[in-house]
């Protein structure tokens, strides 16, 4: 029997040459260009059985490609295998993208036709692309038809639909709306098309869960002068429970569309509307762009980033009740490696999901749990297998990556931690690599620095404890996360692109290096930091960080020749805090064995 | 008597309208946009009396302003007393630059006839001054007059002309030559006009005195795919040494001509010329912009910025004999303290030039001499006055900024060292600065880094001592240094700027924080590093520093308390280091003196 997905791709062939089409582009992106895209969006992995985060993809008459980068390529391997479809590297020396690809290809054309899905493709996607044709002096014809695999993919998922609720996170929607007008008004935009499904959720203090791991409401927000359309209807929204959140939302003047309907609203539009076409897919621009538009980023990120005092008081009191939930996780572990208890990577993010899950404000992991031991670890994406996953052995590190994300009667918030736990005895590098990672971890951690400091100043001092032994990481240091939101949040985004974008008080980002050794170990630690104020002098105005991740740091691997007397006192406080709060909260047995992990090391 | 400034202020207002001129603007600047403009192109001070290094002057019938920066708003204050001149603050919050000032001033007019001398201003200045002007409606006029006040500045100095000579520095001017050949050819261009003359120098490898400090000859230099013509001879250039010089750069092909004729050559160019409108004079770049120009950055900066083993050996022998110089000189410092002898600070500077003009191979400073006591070191760019300078007195400290030039038989290069010493007991407070500023010098020195890192990146690492204190400076942290060339050269450019170009195996830069208090004291440390390959492992290729500067840090009143384990180790060892080398070449009680300075301590 032929390969499913060679059959797929065959079948699409059938398609283009049917239409006259000399290339079909899938990205992995959704209408809302957003991280987690839905089921009904996941094209590149229907069409090529490639489930990487990233991936686009390229079908011709004669060639199929996806595009993907350094993380996927062994994963990419296996998985494309007897599809047809050939793997192309990003992120890699010599890199050609699928805009300098296509003029390759088709060199020596006068004209060509490329059919996408003007719905899941980026505006400025398109556009490097018609322009790059151009200048190899082909004239590309663009074809945009939504939802174009539908044809195919005959049970292809709808567009999620589940119940709407609101939350009250310290600023009303109206507050909010408010200072969008504001902005508005000062830019000479009549209208504001919001995309991104978590500045919709910000905006309107709504939530709901049609994303996995993300709190959001598929639908579109058109701001006016006068008038909020909030495009959202789908065929059964009659949940009973979203009743309540559109009769709130009314009352604030939020009118209901639809959530198709969005088109004809863009259609039907006076005066000049503000959108982002770095962000805003190929077909809803096309249409705004028959009118007058303003082309830049609105404001809404940056004013979601930074945290009001109830967001801030919700993101502290979600870290302790996630913190009940890590220490009971870590102290589970270290039973079962002295119990000798067989348990592997996928048992291990099993527990941890339950442990979250006995708190009454648990509404989901806030990402898929990163569970990995030894070499696993060594991957920064590492996915944990629930079938044949690695059994933990009591040696070397243990790695965890995971977040919840909280939302009820006494808090809300998002929560993002990684431990790197020795399960028994260490290597001396693995010991080293540890220490070094966790002195660049406390450095930032107690970094103090001028206020709008640009996020990739600061990169550099908090790789420079590894730098100074030629170690490194190839992620970004942090992410911004969100109050009940997204995990991952930019701005701020810290890491080491050039980016003027300013760190202020009420910004929340993780802190996570690592050194990550193939075939070997992983070590990441993760808290999250608070940007907070931290005075004017003669000197300037500063600003410090408070980690409000509450779990303990193990001390037992720590090679203390390494690190400064400044660090040593950071860890041994930040430990005795963790178990002056959480211990009242832990089962005794618990917080006694707490009380043993976080005694002050000399 | 009327102010003698006033008067000239009158006289040219009396120009302005017989030639019916609205306004007239004089810069800083010389026709080569030096740092250091000879005596001749000290137009702003002759007019106004203001002796700053920085500043440009607007005069219209009605009012006189000087555009200063924060360094200088008290000696202007002092200077233009009585003028009629006005100060413009630059740099503080809500300054109002020239080419937005004179829209405010001439708001309402319909044109404006402004007069410049087109050699001695930025082409980049005077169009951003159209088209401001043209922004408010007002067409602007720009007459440019070569060497406009010349009329009224009857004993005005010519153009400088010193002895031209010649140096080996490990690649000839063919090779150099070649390589901007090269680029020309990458880039399309026909000619390449090189007007910096720190630029002319490096490339054709010949030197001279015509500017204070630099040992640079004022000329042009123009390369053709197949000519190199130097606009360099002036009036009387039959000097007996040139000749020499003249004769060497004839046999490579590079034909001479008469300093003025470049605008004669400009306007005869056929083909395309590579200039920088960014630093190229508003004069010549009209003659040239009647062609076609490529207009861009040439290459020269970053290769003179990358220094060949020839050159680092000659900057590191330099730094040898200018470490002998300022050891005897802080000796001698120590010593009249201790025997209560009356030295001002313009004393001590005397005696600091004395002892490098003990050096054969010194050919003057690179820089004007600081030497400030107290409260003056809390001007970072204190002039230390030749009359009435403040008396040094047996306590707290003493700061010394200085560099030597050096040329001869057994080196080339160029020097720029800080210490700030104790003269006696200090403050706490006067300690504890002093020590924060020397872990900030001793990290950078420190510093391992990934191959390429943009020098804005590390910068703030280069702060964070001082900032967890909250103390700050608010220069730049590092400059380059040429061999035998100009002290502050660019790139590197080591700031806080988002800056992305590179640090390269190669570059010397100089490592320099500070704390300044005002009215109360200064410190700064300050020594030069040599960028080096420190190899490639898994995890990328790197880069480290060597400090190639020679003289003791005090460990005095270093607050040890406040120094990590490796920065202690690190002072302990270069002050050995300093010991070992310096200790054979000076007079036994003086090593011996250095021995007890450069003791480790715990």
């Amino acid at each position: 029997m032929e390969n499913l997905f060679a059959q797929r791709l065959e079948n699409l062939r059938g398609m283009m040459r049917s239409h006259g089409w000399d290339a079909v582009i899938f990205t992995g992106s959704d209408p809302h260009n957003s991280e987690y895209p839905a089921e009904r969006w996941k094209q590149v992995r229907w069409l090529t059985g490639f489930t990487g985060e990233c991936g686009d993809v390229v079908v011709t008459l004669d060639h199929a490609g996806l595009w993907t980068d350094t993380r996927y390529f062994i994963q990419a391997g296996t998985q494309l295998a007897g599809t047809g479809v050939e793997l192309h590297k990003m992120r890699v020396p010599g890199q050609v993208s699928i805009p300098d690809w296509l003029p390759l290809k088709f060199d020596g054309g006068n004209e060509v036709f490329i059919a996408v899905d003007g719905l899941c493709i980026g505006a400025g996607m398109v556009r490097e692309i018609i322009d790059k044709l151009a200048a190899a002096g082909v004239q590309c014809n663009v074809v945009s038809v939504p939802d174009l695999l539908s044809a195919l993919w005959t049970d292809r998922p709808s567009v999620p639909q589940t119940p709407i609720f609101t939350v009250d996170p310290g600023e009303d929607r109206q507050s909010k709306i408010a200072r969008l007008r504001g902005w508005m008004g000062e830019k000479g935009a009549d209208w504001c098309l919001v995309s991104a499904l978590d500045e919709i959720a910000w905006l309107l203090n709504a939530r709901a869960s049609d994303i996995e791991y993300n709190p959001l409401v598929i639908s579109w927000l058109l701001v006016g002068r006068e008038s909020v359309d909030w495009f959202v209807l789908k065929d059964d929204i009659d949940d009973g429970i979203s009743e309540k959140a559109f009769d709130e939302v009314g009352a604030d003047g939020v009118e209901l569309h639809p959530y198709a309907d969005i088109e004809e609203a863009l259609m039907d539009l006076d005066g000049t509307v503000a959108l982002d076409s770095g962000r805003l897919n190929w077909h809803l621009y096309n249409i705004s762009a028959k009118g007058s538009i303003l082309d830049c980023q609105n404001p809404v990120a940056w004013w979601k980033a930074v945290k009001n005092p109830t967001e801030i008081a919700g993101m502290r009191a979600a870290h302790v009740q996630d913190g009940v939930a890590m220490e009971k996780f870590i102290w589970w572990l270290e039973k079962c490696m002295e119990n000798e208890k067989r348990i592997s990577e996928w048992d291990a993010a099993v527990k941890l999901g339950q442990l979250r899950a006995e708190i009454p404000e648990y509404r989901g992991d806030s990402f898929e749990t990163i569970c990995a031991y030894g070499p696993g670890a060594a991957l920064p994406h590492y996915i944990t297998p629930s079938v044949d996953a690695p059994v933990l052995e009591p040696h070397g590190l243990f790695l965890c990556d995971s977040g919840g994300q909280y939302c009820g009667e006494r808090f809300c918030g998002t929560t993002d931690i990684t431990r790197t736990t020795p399960l028994g005895p260490c290597t001396p590098l693995e010991m080293e690599d540890y220490t070094l990672v966790l002195k660049s971890h406390i450095d930032l951690a107690m970094a103090v620095f001028p206020k709008d400091m640009a996020t990739c100043r600061l990169d550099a001092f908090a790789h420079m404890p590894l730098w100074r032994s030629k170690r490194d990481f190839g992620h970004g240091t942090g992410h911004g996360v969100g109050y009940f939101l997204g995990v991952h949040e930019a701005p701020p985004d810290f890491r080491q692109n050039m980016d003027g974008r300013p760190l202020k008080a009420g910004l929340i980002h993780s802190d996570e290096p690592g050194i990550y050794r193939e075939g070997m170990h992983g070590v990441r630690h993760e808290s999250l930091l608070l940007c907070k104020d931290a005075g004017t002098n003669e000197f300037g105005s500063w600003l410090c960080y408070e980690n409000i991740t509450l779990c303990h740091i193990d001390t037992s691997i720590v090679v203390k020749e390494l690190m400064s007397a400044d660090e040593l006192a950071w860890l041994n406080a930040y430990n005795a805090h963790v178990y002056a709060v959480l211990a009242p909260l832990l089962p005794a047995q618990v917080a006694e064995w707490l009380r043993t992990k976080t005694e002050a090391i000399q």
